[in-house]
């Protein structure tokens, strides 16, 4: 099972991996396939030795050996991949993503669209896999209730016939921006350190600024600019 | 130096680490005393080698033993704490943190006040220090310009004569919150899994609520909770 911290064997096999008892219970209730258990005797015990084709009993070392997380707990899952294109599209905010390259990042923009009602995300081909076992953590659960595509975004952008809201320095200010927002929209966010690629950005009609009120900061970290704007657009 | 890498020989010198050029500059820039750099020749060259009292040429295996980053960059150093008292007190908000543990999360929102102005940060005594080393990178910069305090808290707020908002599952949504807001207020943010804990929720004057929109997610990340509610109060 080792071989599963290769987030390519992952790929090849179209699973991910889940860990924990408060994200096995999510895997558990979300309908999606599991096709490994490796759990301890007392979460096997708690949650029947039958939830998974394959359940094996395992010591605290092995999931030690197994775990991607820094504190291994009670339970290790190997999860089914499956599209989501069953999900009602969305009939306020799209979430577009171009080059989110942290792990963490990407999962808490994914809880935080959960939060909202976001069940569409779609993201530039080079933004980091919804599978990563990072972004799995992050999301809490979101993983299961959100479609996330992999796109050319620029294109997809050019031909969705949306509205693209985008931060900009040459935007409007947040708390100034006008009421009524058209009903279905983009919201999209930039890379990390580099912020919205020139080519993703000609799709902008919407350009927003959150105002730097203090300053000194140089920025704000991509997962709090998507949900300040999430919140402003939809909440 | 590599003594450093335990918390406690930092706390007990009064010192703390940071790493990398970006936030190398941003110390250069702060005002702060650095007491030792070890860096490469390249970063010595480009920043003179006499910044601080004690300067080191390292090989990149010397900075990764010393370092607490996945990817060691360029520079390593030791800095002096300040006590940041002279800070002109913030005149609209103050941000009370209430046993956050995630070093990530502390130094997001110690980012995010910065973006937004606020330079008074007030901890219960069990919140993770300011600056524990990943506090300090996530701050980007921000550990330089916030006052950081730990205090007894449900006994500040109870004497802090000012009005204190909270997320709270009874509160007000946040989208019909009345305004005018009052001018000085706290902005109260709980521990990641158990939130407000009951004996500070006892001074909350403000119960807001960040609607659960999704119906689906369980929570929101606490540093994008801060977010939210840091812009819906004072943006």
């Amino acid at each position: 099972m080792a071989a599963y911290r290769q987030q390519r064997r992952c790929d090849e096999e179209a699973v991910f991996v889940v860990e924990g008892p408060k994200m096995a219970a999510e895997a558990l209730a979300s309908g999606f396939v599991i096709r490994t258990v490796c759990a301890t005797t007392e979460w096997l015990a708690a949650n029947g030795a039958g939830v998974a084709a394959e359940c094996h009993e395992v010591s605290l070392a092995e999931l030690e050996r197994l775990s991607n997380q820094k504190a291994p707990n009670q339970v290790w899952m190997l999860v089914e991949r499956k599209d989501l294109n069953d999900l009602k599209d969305p009939d306020d905010l799209i979430l577009a993503l171009d080059r989110i390259q942290d792990p963490g990042n990407l999962g808490t923009m994914m809880r935080t669209a959960d939060w909202y009602g976001i069940r569409h995300i779609v993201c530039s081909t080079d933004t980091v896999s919804c599978y990563n076992p990072k972004v799995v953590q992050a999301s809490m659960g979101a993983v299961f209730r959100t479609r996330v595509e992999y796109v050319d975004l620029p294109q997809w952008l050019a031909t969705c016939g949306m509205p693209v809201f985008g931060a900009s320095l040459q935007g409007e200010p947040l708390p100034t921006i006008h009421h009524p927002l058209p009903a279905l929209k983009i919201l999209l966010i930039g890379n990390e350190s580099r912020g919205i690629s020139p080519v993703a950005m000609a799709h902008v009609t919407h350009p927003v600024l959150i105002p730097n009120i203090g300053g000194t900061a140089e920025s704000l970290n991509a997962s709090v600019a998507a949900a300040i704007l999430i919140d402003r657009l939809i909440g």
